[in-house]
């Protein structure tokens, strides 16, 4: 008799639609694989109207309650792709206790109540697994889990989130504002109308508060990391950056040592020949560096219908795999390792600075400032237009000594217009 | 009791010195999350002197006969290390007949009798791994196994030999005769002393058929390869590869399709933005493209003693989860469905063909077959030296009309003097 497990979908929309299509195309080859059908029973939607069509083709059924999905026993696994924290997490809590298996690709529940989810999951000896919240289709996640088992990881730095890397490459490459580049990216789907949690860095940093479980087994809160976005990037830093042989990426980064845990997620002057400089547009790249590999990068798309969903389907078929072997229901990842934040003095890097002053008198104490700081600065830009613009490479000074010297410059009324990292080889 | 896994090591070169300290360096990690410690207790070696203070540094015995591991009922699992077919192929079977599970990193000897090992290793029940043996440190086999379940891959092609991708960098980088780079690349241990298998590209073919396997499921011979090396490339290739937005990589690739598989080795122009076109040096990447996710890029270092022993040793570490665990042995990949090769017929690509005429008559001849030939040609050399040298990079054909057609040229005493496949996108 051929073994099935039977799939209840929490929403119906870009990737739910396409966690329907992945699994009726790979059907026959999940079950060679695995010894299992994964079989589509039920998808709770609002509307049922629009979804029927879907839902007639690959026959299952529409429900509006969630209850119809929790209280079907029939139902092994459920599917949550609905996003947002409520109702999600409640939904997906009622799965766990009754025993049936979990997969999210909700970065934003996994990266803020990761913890109370993993824990329900092995009270009730469930699965739960995630792949597809972090970089879409790279499966990063559980590379991290089976491939770095004999190595010590050191960082791990990437571009995280499509739209912003959308964006900025747009900018460039068509010399495009932000604006005009962000309205591009509303109107192909790649940014929300509120495009707050991309450009602001917060989706990134989801991604990252996930990342850091999985390379170093500790537990930041969003609190632990600073963030800098990229809204209102402007086209003349990508520009310059890229005469200077860099290119401009939202970097979410983590960096481990016996001295502590630092995390950031900013905007980054990448050099022109480091493979993350050619992860264009809507692509994720995730660079990682190890004791032992060295350096490695994972690279792939990082959202869109089939790419996600096909993350999501994997994950589904690793569980049929191990159920069909009665193999015991292991964790995703544990990180219980106590945390441990860096001090910002410990933390060196050199730094792009975009300076502005309105007047001489300013000029003035912005060199007495700089000269003060002692930053081995270098002079990339100058230009008169109705401010005078001063663009500055600093030597590697601390993290520390860049948030002073931003300071005293906001004090003094000159406007720092940009401060961004240098990444080196 | 804390359980240990014992380990025979076959080899204790530049791999296997490695695997050593990496075992030693990550014990305590690899215990935490496998519940066993990895302990070596031998080595064999040929000449023990060199190795001694190897050995007692790290506490385990040097042997001389294969035996005294082959033999030794405390050892669980035999690294092999020493490289070539044999002797390192009858160690390998003794040992899974011995009920010892193996790792090796030996891609000549899994790529010509990896069926016969897989299958002795099935009836001993015993895992055979060998991750490290394509791309050395990339863990993209146990990725292929373990994030492709619900995709459908249609071609996977990518830089696999560091020797030639370190020759082809440099020369361009610093202008080098493709005699200077091999030099260089032998003095630093990239290359040996008999460079044949990377420069000719048997090595990287030895990789693809390990990689077909994986994303395939089918199991190639070496002589279903078109094989094609970088033997006595011309500088001035390279280079104008480069001024028409390219650069060239000794690339393996398996294309896979319902009417059937087509895989060969050869230098080929990688658009400068592709992704590829980034690894450099002794650098690997491999590049996926799937139904499901679409494109992923997987890169890292592919030899080197740290990168490949941190990879035999996940292997090891692996093993020791799933005894641990008491989870079945399943074999690292099935690859058993039938073999189905493309015509050549089937086949089309962009060309760059590179051509010499030492005479008038001979030009007059060129341009006649070319011409009837119908190529699409567009010419972006013309040189007149000692001889004349024309490039001119083709329209879409198949595999078939070029080799008429470099036929053709060749029985004309027309010297082709280089021919590769342009990537596209
Ligand atoms: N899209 C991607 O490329 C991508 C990539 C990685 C991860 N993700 C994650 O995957 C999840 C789903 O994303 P998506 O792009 O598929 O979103 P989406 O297209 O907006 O789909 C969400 C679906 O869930 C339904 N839904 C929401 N709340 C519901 C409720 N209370 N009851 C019933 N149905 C409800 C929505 O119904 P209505 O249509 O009625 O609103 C919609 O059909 C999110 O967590 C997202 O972060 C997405
Ligand atoms: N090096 C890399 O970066 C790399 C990367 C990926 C895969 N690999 C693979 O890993 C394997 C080992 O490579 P390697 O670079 O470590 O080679 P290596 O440095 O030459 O080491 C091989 C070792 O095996 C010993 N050996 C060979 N035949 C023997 C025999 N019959 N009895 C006893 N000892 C014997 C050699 O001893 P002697 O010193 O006495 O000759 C030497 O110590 C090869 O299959 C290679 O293809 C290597």
């Amino acid at each position: 008799m051929v073994k099935h497990l039977k799939i209840g979908l929490l929403g119906l929309g870009v990737v739910g639609s396409g966690v329907v299509q992945v699994i009726a195309k790979n059907s026959e080859k999940i079950f060679s694989t695995t010894g299992i059908k994964l079989e589509v029973v039920k998808a709770l939607v609002r509307a049922k109207e629009e979804k029927q069509a879907l839902a007639s083709e690959y026959g299952f059924s529409l429900v509006h309650d969630s209850e119809d999905i929790m209280n079907d026993p029939e139902i092994d696994i459920v599917v949550e792709v609905m996003g947002k924290i409520e109702p999600a997490k409640t939904f997906i809590s009622a799965a766990l206790n009754k025993g049936k298996h979990v997969v999210s690709a909700n970065k934003d529940l996994i990266a803020q109540y990761g913890n109370e989810l993993v824990a329900l999951a092995q009270q009730n000896g469930c699965y739960f697994y995630y792949e597809a919240s972090v970089a879409g289709g790279i499966p990063i996640l559980r590379t991290l889990v089976t491939s770095f088992l004999a190595d010590e990881i050191t960082e791990i730095f990437g571009i995280v989130n499509g739209t912003t890397n959308y964006m900025l490459t747009q900018m460039v490459k068509h010399h495009l504002s932000y604006e005009d580049s962000l309205k591009q990216a509303q109107k192909l789907g790649f940014a929300e109308s509120d495009p707050t949690n991309d450009v602001d860095g917060i989706d990134a940093a989801y991604k990252a508060v996930i990342l850091t479980r999985f390379a170093f087994q500790q537990d930041l809160g969003m609190n632990d990391f600073t963030i800098q976005g990229i809204r209102e990037m402007d086209l003349a830093d990508l520009e310059l950056a890229q005469r200077l042989g860099y290119e401009v990426k939202l970097i979410a980064r983590i960096k481990n040592s016996i001295t502590g845990v630092y995390a950031d997620v900013a905007p980054k002057l990448i050099p022109q020949h480091h493979p993350l400089a050619s992860v264009s547009d809507e692509l994720n790249g995730v660079f990682v560096k190890s004791k032992g590999i060295g350096e490695s990068m994972f690279y792939g798309p990082g959202a869109g219908s089939l790419p996600t969903a096909t993350s999501v389907v994997n994950d589904l078929a690793v569980i049929a795999q191990r159920t069909n072997q009665d193999l015991p229901t292991t964790p995703f990842i544990e990180y219980k390792k106590q945390v441990n934040l860096q001090k910002k003095a410990n933390v060196t890097g050199r730094f792009y600075l975009a300076l502005k002053a309105q007047t001489k008198a300013q000029i003035a104490k912005m060199m007495e400032i700089l000269a003060k700081a002692e930053l081995g600065l270098e002079l990339v830009e100058q230009k008169q237009t109705n401010a005078s613009r001063f663009v500055y490479l600093t030597k590697s000074i601390t993290l520390a000594q860049r948030d002073e010297v931003v300071a005293e410059l906001t004090k003094a009324a000159i406007q720092v217009t940009q401060t961004m990292e240098i990444l080196e080889e």
